[in-house]
């Protein structure tokens, strides 16, 4: 029952607070009430991202300004602790992974089933919605997916990043033997290289920088490229090409390392906006290019794929910190690229 | 029989040759000998497209140079007048449309289903394969599509650029009801348009050529748009929008004009090769860019288009030269905007 | 403002309701109260299906039998008199086609955009769900679509079977020059015809009753086939096939029909259950053979179908019935075949 | 040059022909003179399939009957020994994975990409057409694959039915996440569920046959279930389901173990040809049922499978035969459900 919080939750809601850029403070708020169809979640861990980071250093991302103090992160999981009316199936105790982007359900884009384009979507850590760096969360029961028990609360956080990588192999419509390229070894990167590796295709992985690539070596993706000494075009040819930097000059590269009918997806996002692509290649190889943004339908497909080990997603993990050094976790993530995941665990900094 | 030629044919094959840039001579070459799965065509008709006048003036598109005297023309039809050994089915006094791309039909796109891409595709009036503004063409019978009486030998010519329009809406995924963009009311873009609504969708097509526009209305394209007053991210929203200008500044702004999951294709080719793109428009709504090349598999549903007048083929004739006068056909559809489809018919030189 | 009725709304709610088989009577309830996003429609035209049909012969359909009293009808439209709080976009005064199933917006199946496989959808007229055969309906608003001036509210009110032949359309992947085989010529066959032939396709639709060949014939359906004198399996091949009459010999017998790779539809449903299908054929050609259940996403696409004349749905309402007289509709609808669609009209019975 | 036999070819093509069921003869063939775009090869593995198996039986399989001495095999793998005029890129010295059908590569179904059904395609060891069970056989030269050094002769030969397993899993549309139902632990049910599973799906294997499911287990299966003890009904649901028995009685309960919109491939085949599905679920569910035939354009991705060992084809070995023994490696195919795979080996039977 909802109507009173259980007996043994914290008396506050503790959160970590963007203020202005630069600032996080932690203040309590009250504990959320669930509604009908929702659960409350106790937080356990939740992985930095570089949106968060691009919100904490310049307060906006395009167009999403921060103008109100804003809770900050998205990449979430947590036990739950109290439920809503209508919750059936969700029992307190569970470890959740928790989708952040709850649409509208009802507009064009939900009822085709791509209700990551709902324009009406609530989506955690994105003005003016409060994120999960927080003790406990009230989240709609639906968004919330048990995970099997060998999962851990931070693999559970990386059900987020890893549905990125899931959603970008699926707009590339990655299939068995494919040969796929992928700019970028950062947190992105990896996850949808393994994603690729894991539905049966051949990743390449490429990146300037020599500790990341070492990394993805070391999660066993063997292919890895230094584009600082090879040029993009001179590899492949590739079945599909998954874009994660965000540099505008690598989209037109990677097409021309494309095969044939070859899929480009375009997932790093740039404050600059003009995309220069080669018009002659895109028409002569008849080359499908795509956006991915965010995703739809992935979290039972990722959760799989962590359980079962073929994604090892724990592997990234570099640093854990607790609720009230969540800056230094955004700090830690902004100035050292060798960290390719950092988490916060809400629920430890009572425990300091 | 095709050891001997039959008895009523023309002693010799004349075409209509480019020696240099704006230079086409009238010469005689002997009648080609079908080869075992191929059969001869009397041309009837060829329609002048705008690479055909491109080759005329400036001797070259993009990486085809004519280095050597070439026959153009590549929109055609005729009638069989003789076969090869093993060419059932295809009887002499049979109109045929011509496919004029022959692939290799082995390597990885043609065994695809791609047949479009093949890197060895032999595509008439492309250097070095002569085209078909001569009076006898030797052409594999696979590639020859008899057509129903009711089919004129112009209707069977333009199947050729229908199936470009057929293409783009295939490469579109146009579906019921769909609000289509197609920028462009030359030859090209007018049938994209009607192979759109015969699709049982909605075109709106947009030009900035008053004359083009009319012409359009006049096909019962109701909805045309002229670009010189209203600018195309104001349209909208469309699910697809087809690019049939080559002017490099139109995709950006058609796709400004797409829904959520829109799709792009596009089919205008250009000299200048750096497309501009609004990348976060691209990922936000998720759009799907492509370019389309030729057309694959799209004869009959082309021929089914034009035998029961859903698109209406021979509206799009404006003038008939003769083989002697291919040249006039090249410089007319240069100089006139309003000659939609200009044709050649290199049987009736001989008459004149 | 829903908290007060509108001053000119009827006092109460007349519906005719199924309160034993073969026994409708009309009873007064109190007109409903919309919800926050629901609209109140006053029903102005409903069109009598096969399945009310058979609720008022058997009492039940398969596993939906009827326990309690029951409003039958699903295929309806009206005009909006009233609405919710949250219902922006729709103003009094507006005839709308009302979808009606209304799924759960939160499993599995609506998310990924299949919400007609809800396993929790309330659908009109389907027990315990009453029904349109009533004066007053409260419906979401987003299941409520604003359709042109220049439809009827019979027209709108067939948007309702028209979405099952434009699904059925997508379910065979129907596209442009495709040949199409369409078994059973009643409501749901003709327009599943008409929507084929408006998506570029060549139907043939077949029956063993002359007098709906003459009517498909009459509707401009060309190609019709008796098939009391030609086997299905002699015909063709067709791409498609789209099995409307709920006969079980007739699957088979139209699979044989089909090119390699062609796609079968089974629509008709079966009070038997055992669908048996020539294995080796199924395999040899590698024929895909689904089901179609109901519809999602089709309303749209539907009403732009009947705007523009490319299927006209009033063509195939043959007879109108007042209220009080939905009795005789369901009476008429079942023996007389030449009665293709008939409707009723729940707002006129307080005029007679 | 293929003019001159290379000097260290055997003189003569020695093979193991079927004259008669249950009688398999050693005769001696001159050796193939390969065409123009053809490669010679010294087959070094030869698969039994179940095929095979039943022309040595019953002298038929439904309408292919074996009306002259037919040579079997079509497993298989071998050394380019020698070349046509135009086979560039095929070095003698190769080892190859032998497509064993060959298209006409003219037709609709070849022109679409879909060249598998072909209704002239050649295929080894169907008659008319001879198969590998010989020393040297002539092949068109892109039906011949190279294979990395990591595999060898029985690996190249197993991509022949590991292409099958490829092909079931595109037509069932697996992708990451899937849960995948598998009826049978032959070896083409274990292929099958192996390519699930490197495709990021979870397969469960069924087999009434304690042994295979021991074998299933051994391979990594781990959701292996016993039909003798459970109904398929009660398991799942799945995703996806694809039957590798050919037990009529199967397809049936299997749908039934399918989520909505779940997709049925019927691979295993049966003399009997009378399907019996519940026509019910498949609309209620719109399941999607296909039969699966061969495969085209799988030969790449199975090799690389195989190459990176994702699926472990020569665990699937269990015994080897030389040439002259070839009609034991078919019976001990036909009498012991314990040996998955036998191959032949007809180099070997020179040294003997």
């Amino acid at each position: 029952m909802s109507a009173a919080a259980p007996a043994d939750l914290a008396p506050g809601n503790r959160a970590a607070v963007l203020t202005k850029p630069h600032t996080i403070r932690i203040e309590e708020f009250p504990v959320p009430t669930p509604g009908e169809r929702e659960v409350l979640v106790e937080v356990r861990s939740v992985g930095v991202c570089g949106s968060d980071v691009h919100y904490y250093e310049d307060g906006r991302i395009g167009g999403f300004v921060v103008r109100a103090p804003l809770v900050l992160g998205h990449e979430a999981s947590g036990v739950v602790v109290d439920h809503g009316r209508s919750t059936h199936g969700l029992r307190p105790g569970t470890l959740v992974a928790i989708e952040p982007g709850v649409p509208c359900r009802g507009c064009t884009q939900c009822r085709a089933g791509r209700y990551n384009l709902c324009p009406e979507v609530h989506f955690l850590a994105t003005p003016p919605v409060n994120g999960a760096f927080a003790r406990y969360l009230a989240v709609p029961a639906d968004f919330c997916y048990p995970v099997p028990s060998s999962l851990s609360a931070d693999a559970a956080a990386l059900i987020e990043p890893l549905s990125v990588g899931v959603w970008a192999c699926r707009k590339a419509a990655i299939s068995l033997g494919d040969q796929v390229l992928i700019t970028g070894a950062g947190p992105i990167g990896l996850l949808t290289a393994l994603a690729a590796r894991a539905a049966g295709a051949v990743p390449t992985i490429c990146d300037i920088n020599p500790g990341r690539l070492a990394r993805a070596a070391k999660l066993g993706l063997g292919l890895a490229a230094d584009v600082r000494r090879v040029r993009l075009a001179e590899l492949g040819p590739y079945d599909a090409f998954i874009e994660c930097t965000g540099d505008l000059d690598v989209p037109g590269d990677g097409m021309r390392a494309l095969k044939p009918a070859g899929r480009a997806v375009l997932v790093g996002m740039s404050a600059a906006d003009e995309l220069r692509l080669p018009l002659s290649v895109l028409q002569a190889r008849e080359l499908v290019v795509t956006g991915s943004f965010r995703y739809a339908n992935t979290y039972p497909a990722a959760i799989e794929l962590a359980a079962s080990g073929a994604v090892p997603v724990t592997d990234l993990v570099d640093a854990i910190f607790p609720l009230d050094r969540a800056e230094q976790a955004l700090q830690a993530t902004r100035s050292d690229p060798s960290l390719i995941k950092v988490v916060v665990h809400p629920c430890e900094e009572a425990d300091q």
